[in-house]
């Protein structure tokens, strides 16, 4: 196994080619990690999100890492990490930003309206109205490691 | 779709059936997130690595948190966040818990010394000698989504 630094370059065409990543915020130092779904463009991480202990505390606390990684095996993997900051995209000052994360979202905005007006009957409750947020992306690292066993066969 | 809350005992077993994860760490308030391997039992998770940013970072501030899912689609899917505090396991304080979490890392562990063997060969470094860890878990908390339309057909 040959684990290589990607590039920048890299990073982007990996992080294009995903969706599903973790989140990681933190709030006095104790950190807390979700799965989300994303878009990404070259230095913004685009989320459709519900209000919840994330947002509140990216509300406090605006620095966050989103890790996204692709696990073959223990021998064939790629990870990139993103650092960056969180910024909510309120109507209606990001109306603009707000249509443009639908389009990059596609497919998951359509199926996350379906899946929250379902929820929003059940539970009764518009603090699920959904939100939207973006994180700008300050720096990129990412590992792939690749078996080379396997390059002989 | 359903989102249940899961209980201890839920969370628990989700654990014990997993080993893949991502964990969190933060220093200065800055999230970090990476995927780990690890083995779960009742109140630690166990881990493997080599000296590295996330390590650094648990000496400084021991407040962890590992997220651990299995996502079949956006409707079915499950998320289990547990959170505690950072514990290193040096020999030869810890003999007998390196043991212990060599045996439950099992056919991980046994990888890791092949694959380790091979990077020590390549990259003649001394910092990648392996070091156990374990986190000493406080709260878990965990989400189940259900896809209610799939039970009808």
């Amino acid at each position: 196994m040959v684990i290589n630094e990607m590039t920048d370059k890299e990073c982007g065409a990996f992080l294009t080619s995903a969706s599903l990543g973790r989140l990681g915020c933190s709030l006095d130092n104790q950190p807390y990690v979700v799965p989300i779904n994303f878009a990404y463009e070259p230095g913004y991480i685009y989320v459709l999100s519900t209000f919840g202990r994330k947002i509140a505390w990216m509300r406090e606390n605006p620095k966050v890492c989103v890790e996204v990684d692709e696990i073959a095996n223990q021998s064939q993997w790629t990870s990139v990490i993103a650092s960056g900051g969180y910024q909510e995209l309120p109507e209606p000052q990001y109306t603009g930003e707000r249509a443009h994360a639908e389009k990059l979202l596609g497919k998951h905005y359509r199926w996350w309206q379906g899946a929250l007006g379902e929820r929003q009957l059940r539970v009764g409750d518009d603090l699920i109205a959904p939100l939207f947020f973006r994180i700008h992306v300050d720096s990129m690292t990412g590992l792939r490691a690749v078996d080379q066993s396997s390059d002989l066969t």
